[in-house]
């Protein structure tokens, strides 16, 4: 970071992320109703991410997935929306949060079935490796040469 | 953890750390009127915590401080407070949030000058190692068999 970055911000006036997302079609459209706001970016924090995120009605906070390594939480800010995971369907609303242990194999993601947009912050670290599995969908991640790279369960390219 | 966590909370809801300070006196007693509940241990996470804190009236986050590895980050929810690192004071309400970067040596507190309560969320990673400094105050910490000690900044016990 070339500048001093800012003593504190008002977080829905950070800019939302230019990249909508990194999946590949026909995925893309799933999330295409999200915004992030990389907070700790902000503050030029790396041990782990803090984003604003705002999920338009229909939009998924992501395919569901799970971490090898990496824990993740998220507190609900405003609206309301669906949490999916192993166990089930949760509804989230404002004041709640949830975490999600790395290593479970326990997938989960968050979708927004309201009317209203569902804001929320979601945290995660930043521990290198340890894979990510999409149990519903076919999609690998691998990582080759630091860049993620998206293919078919089957290895063939998207 | 023996039991399978939940998979959401209300915050609120969990039971605030028995535990009010690892501080010894005089230092203690400017973090009487806090309460943290630890919503990352909730879920089993480790990489990171996440805690629910309240300020009552008067109350500190902490003594005014740096980490050499941790990132923190708070994001404020209710009421208003004062952050105060080497900058200067900058006034925190709802909706605002403020980075701390490991290893810049600009320590940071925050101190509830206003006559309600403050109530924000404050990650930390738990990154090993690199210390932690006090610049306004006769504390120093050491990390003896994995257990925190608190000296004299001579290194004398309290």
């Amino acid at each position: 970071m070339s500048q001093k970055p800012p003593v504190a911000v008002v977080a829905a006036e950070v800019p939302a992320r230019a990249l909508k997302s990194n999946y590949p079609e026909p995925f893309a459209a799933r999330v295409a109703g999200r915004d992030k706001r990389q907070l700790g970016e902000v503050f030029g924090l790396s041990n782990f991410g803090v984003n604003l995120t705002r999920l338009a009605p229909g939009a998924q906070s992501a395919l569901r997935h799970w971490h090898g390594k990496q824990d993740e939480f998220v507190y609900a800010l405003d609206g309301e929306a669906t949490l999916i995971t192993d166990t089930g369907e949760t509804r989230l609303a404002p004041g709640m949060c949830a975490g999600f242990k790395a290593g479970t194999g326990d997938a989960h993601h968050i979708v927004n079935r309201s009317s209203a947009d569902f804001v929320y912050l979601e945290i995660g670290d930043r521990t290198p490796g340890g894979g990510v599995g999409y149990p519903d969908d076919d999609l690998g991640l691998t990582i080759v040469d630091g860049r993620m790279r998206f293919t078919h369960k089957d290895g063939s390219p998207y």
